[in-house]
Parts: C-alpha cells; structure tokens; sequence
C-alpha cells in the first residue's frame, strides 16, 4: 500500500429536503451571491423558484446558460460579474458542467493575469477561490466532492482538466434526478464507473480497503441504473446512484494505490473537446475498447481483469484470461444495455482528426505512466477499435 | 437510504516516513505545545525521541501517563496545563487512550464550570477546542478519524463516550504498530470490526455503498489480522489494519442507514469501567453473544444475519436461518483463533455488578431504540452468556 493523504473539506448534505440547508449554508459566506446555472432544467422542474424563495434578501447576480462541457466564455464572463458585484459567495445549481464552471470562476476571480485561458492551463497553482456552494442535480462527474473542473477552449479544440478548490457545502437531493432523461442517466452512471475503473486497473495489489470500495460502488450502480431506468422516481435507486457519484471521484477508492494518469479520461477529453459529445457517451465507448487494448499490450495484467471479473460481474473459474475478456465483455454489453450508442461511428465521428487528439490526450508523453504505458499510436488504434 | 451529512475536518497523512509532515501540522496553529502520552511504549520505540528532534525549537509541555481507559484525572490535569502555560495545541501521540485523554482536554479548555466531569456527561455541548494533531500507534478505535472520545470516572465506575472535536491532522504511520503486541493487535482489530458491525446490523436495506464498505472492511481485517499476527512487520497487513481503523469509525460505512445506538459499545464500557479490561476484548466476547440473543429474540432480522454471512464470510446457501447461525459461529472462531480469551469467565469477571451494569448501559431505556430493542433484562442475559 502507498502512501496518501486525506483531507475532504466539503460538507456534503445528503437526502430528501436537504435544501432547507440552503439559506444557512450560502449566508456563511456573505450576502453578494452569484447564481449560475445551465439550460431551463432548473427553471422547468422548480428548483430555479425554490431557490431564489430559499435566498429572499440576499443579492443575486445571475450566470445562465452554462453549456454541457462547459465553455472558457462562461468562466470569463463570471470573473467579470463577480469582480463587478463584489461577489461573497458562488451558487452552482445544476450538473457537473455548472459546478465545473464555478469552480473555474471562484479560482479566476484571483487569478492576476488577463488571459484566463492561461489560468485554466496552469491549474492547480492558484488555489485560492470563492467560496462555492453548489445543489447537485445529475449524478455523474462527482465534481460535488472534489477539487477538480474541466473546462473547454472552443476556439482551439481544447478541453482541460485542473485542480481548483473543493465545494464549501454540497448539496445531494436525489429527488431532483428524477426527471434526468434516461439518456444523461446511462451516461452519468458510466462516467461514475469510468472514475472507479480509471483508478481500479492498477498495479498496487495489497490496498484491500480501495479496491473493495471500488468494487461496491461498481455493483452499486450495475444494480441501480437499471432500476433508474426502469423507474425514474424511485428514491433508493436515485439515491444509491448519487452517493457513488460523490464517492467515485473523491479518491477513496483508491487510498494507497499508484497514480494510473486516468487514459480513458484524457481520450475522452479529446473526443468532447472535438465533437462536444456527452463525456460520459464517450467514456462508455472508450473503455472497453482500452481494455481489450491494454490487456493484449501486456497480459501480466491479466490478473486485474480477473478479479474485476470475478468480484464486480461474479464469474466464476480458474482460466484468469478467460475471466479477463468475461469481465471486459460484461461490461460493455452492460453499457449497451443502458441505451448508450457504442460506436464511434453512431455518433458520426471519423478516423480524420484522430491523430492530432491522440498527440492531445497525451502531452509530455503523459501516459507512458499509465497503469499499462501508452504511445499516440497506442491511442490512436484504440480510437479505430471505437468506429 | 436515509439522509445524512459528510464532513470529516481531519487531514490524514497516511504511511511510512509521514512523520515528517509533524512540524509544519504542530507549527500552523503556535508554538507553545502541550506533548501528551501514555506509558513507556513511545519511548521505547523511540518515537519520543524523533517527535521532539522534530520540534526543536517548540515549547513543549508534557503530560505522560495516560493510561488505557483514559481517566478523569488525566483529562483534570492536561486542562489545568493548557491553561497555566498558554498551550496553543495539543499533540497526542499514542493510541485511542491518549487521543481521547486529548479530545478531552482540548475541549475541558474552554469549559467553564469547576467540575469536568459534567463536561463529560454533557460532551457535544461544547464543541470548541485547542487544535489536536495526533500521530498514531495502534490501529483500533478510529479516534484519529472521528470527534469521539470515552473517559472513565474511576471514583464512579462510569465510562462515558462523548462527542468532542476532531483531530487536525492524525499522521498515520503503520510501522509505529509494528511493535505492538499480538494481544494488542488483536484486540484492536476486534474493535475495528465492532465498530463496522455496530451499524451493519441496521434494518436500512439500499444502502448499498455504505453495506459494501462495511463488508470490505471486514473482509480486510479478516484476512489481514492473521498476517499481522504471525509477522508483525508485515506492512501491508498494518497498513491495511490501520487504513480500517480510520474508515470503520467515521461512519461513511452507515450512510443512508438507520441509527443502531451501537448496544455492544454500550454494553462494553461497562465491563471495561468496572474491571478496566481492554476494550477490544469485551467488545469480542460481547458480540457474537449479543448476536446470538437478538436473532432468537427477533427472527425477522435474520436477512441481515444471512447478508452478513454471505458477503463476508463467504457461505453458500438458501437457508437463511442455518446461514445466520454460521455467520456468528464464523465470528466468534475467528476471535478465538486471533488468540482473544473468550469469556467473562477467562477474565475472572463473575455476574455481581450484571444488574447495575446493565441499567447504566441502558439510560433512559435508550436501547430500546437499538437495531433488536434491549431491555436491561435482556442485557443481563447477554452478560450472563459471556460467562
């Protein structure tokens, strides 16, 4: 087991109701309140009025309109807001993409350079924010529990990823993923599982307390989508889905494990970055294809994917390949299963800029530390096998 | 799944050489420190030594001789230091004993009435605190990872548990536990697990991540206490022990799920207020007999019973009833064989104290809200199966 450091700063309000939290949670801060928020989803289902009821006498300057993956112009134009308004304190109401966006905000509103692109480049080296809290309405990125935001560059094909600040309070009602279509359900829940998966396939064999949180919350959700699914308003499905969100991403799941540079992510990144895909369409359709990739790359870790096998789907059986290429199988039948569209070509993406991304997804030569190293051609014969 | 709140305040630092986080955790909050520890181990083992090399230059005060089942008087005595030399922080180093003597006294600090006493019958009133950092030598109450701390009135025969602060920062280093006995070792895993099962057992049945953590970290002390047992220097049994200690306490394995008022806890510090036996052994001879009495008691519970047989020691089968009884038989071997003496009897403790023992367990009839509601009847009768 390696070494590692916890420390989760967000209070996170999970359940039924936990919005009553709201006016106590925001007022910590201040009183100058920068609502942001996406399309009318929030407006639709009620929570835009719930929210502005909840926060009568404080003074709201409004953000709308932030886009699933979320744009270098919205950031802009919330720093300019904040710094207009004297801003205390940032609300995020939404999914991953408007917290995403607010974190990128809360940090640029300190940021001393003029381009913010640069900002968002060197994430991870301005730390300091606004505080932020945020009302969860998809469970999906897990962004509600961590530090890190993803935010796109249209104007270059760009999409990073950084660490900004960690949500003051978080606030997790299942309830409002009710009316999630099923379509961004499926996806969500296979981009709870890429973060799980990303840091599961690992060397380290002995962190027993990582690898069986990894393994609960993949059958958590293999068990709950589909009842999701099924049944839109079921509470216990809902909620079970959002507690793996929060969990997946936060790094629990792999106490004491070595660092794997999380491949399927930077690909991804690339494909949504190109074709402003949904992130966890392209998740599902990527890692499958990286697995078969990486176990023929290398088979002494073949042992990985048995166990996967064996403790996240249940199979059986002493042949560790056989049992690799079940679990693999499983897992992408399970993710056609969701009603997510497998194929590349389903989504009418071509072969043409898959060179440029792979250089993309891998700067520095990034993944040559990944959990089995990765040249651009490796990447690039990954994204064929996803046509 | 019910609702609940996430916030653990502590940094973790987790792992060999961790040590060397120790003057920039101590220094943030001052310079005039208050050194407190137990017996001779620490210095034995020289960890005394590296602690104070590493605060040259700190002003240090000590308080030695907490000892297991912290006391009264140890908590009457640090206050009284704090307050004469102006402590600006507390460094615990030791196990559960010497963190909860420090809880203690970082919140005795601030408390206003003669009696601190009464502070301990009403922990979680106040809440404020000297800061706390704690390195860690043994891996059992998960102290290091939550704001609880038991004191014992030795005058009064009362252990009480209480809500006080957590820790800042606990540094987390499993080779401090190479050298702790196999007794020891085996009476903190019991504890480990005690606290998991406490809220296993809870009528909540879809809450799925918080069962299968549980689960995981059951199934990792199992398999690694009898490492750690026939090699003590093995670090990846400690690390993983370790690593349970501070998940199984802070309560992420019972999100969503129904409060259980953890009955052998309750049961347990009455055995160790009046004969003052290690509290891991009670708890291990208490279990799989309050086990047992509440399955005869409500046979409706035997679903968990036959889940917790299934998921963690692995038995097959449909009979729910036959699985239950071999879940707690499982239990109960796995102690004996870990070398913990196995009855009230062993420890020359007879039933004379059983009935006043069981009302203070019980205040205000409390457990009549636990998992199987517990009279003080009931109680004796589990106390009187451990015989």
């Amino acid at each position: 087991m390696l070494n590692f450091k916890h420390a989760i700063p967000t209070e996170l309000y999970f359940g039924k109701g936990q919005i009553e939290k709201l006016p106590e949670a925001v007022g910590r801060y201040g009183k100058k309140v920068l609502l942001v928020y996406g399309g009318g989803s929030v407006k639709k289902s009620g929570l835009y009025d719930t929210v502005l009821g909840l926060l009568e006498g404080f003074e709201i300057t409004e953000l709308p309109g932030v886009a699933p993956n979320p744009r270098l112009g919205s950031v802009e134009q919330g720093v300019k807001l904040c710094r207009e308004k004297g801003i205390e304190v940032i609300l995020a109401v939404g999914g991953g993409s408007t917290i995403d966006c607010s974190k990128a905000i809360a940090v640029g509103v300190y940021y001393e350079g003029d381009d913010l692109w640069e900002m968002v480049k060197g994430a991870g080296s301005v730390t300091k924010g606004l505080p932020l809290v945020d009302v969860l309405t998809l469970s999906a990125t897990g962004t509600e529990f961590d530090p890190f935001a993803v935010i796109t560059n249209p104007a270059t094909n760009e999409k990073l990823g950084g660490v900004y600040i960690y949500p003051s309070v978080s606030i997790c009602d299942p309830t409002y993923t009710f009316s999630v279509s099923a379509y961004q359900t499926a996806a969500g829940s296979a981009d709870i599982m890429s973060h799980i998966m990303e840091g599961y396939f690992a060397h380290t064999a002995d962190s027993d307390l990582a690898d069986g949180i990894a393994e609960t919350v993949l059958k958590s959700v293999i068990h709950n989508l589909p009842i999701a699914l099924r049944e839109p308003t079921n509470y216990s499905a809902r909620a079970n889905l959002m507690a793996d969100s929060s969990i997946a991403c936060c790094r629990v799941a792999e106490y004491g494990k070595d660092d794997t540079c999380w491949p399927a992510h930077a690909m991804e990144h690339e494909l949504s970055a190109y074709y402003d895909i949904t992130h966890g369409v392209g998740l599902a359709i990527l890692t499958p294809r990286w697995m078969r990739f990486i176990l023929k790359k290398d088979p002494s870790v073949t042992w990985r994917f048995a166990k996967f096998a064996r403790n996240v789907w249940g199979f059986d059986g002493d042949d560790e390949a056989a049992l690799a290429q079940q679990g693999i199988d499983a897992l992408e039948q399970f993710f056609k299963d969701s009603g997510i569209p497998m194929t590349l070509t389903e989504l009418g993406i071509g072969e043409e800029h898959f060179a440029v991304m792979a250089s993309h997804a891998n700067p520095g030569n990034m993944l040559r530390n990944a959990f089995v190293p990765l040249t651009d051609e490796d990447i690039v014969e990954i994204f064929k096998a996803c046509l």
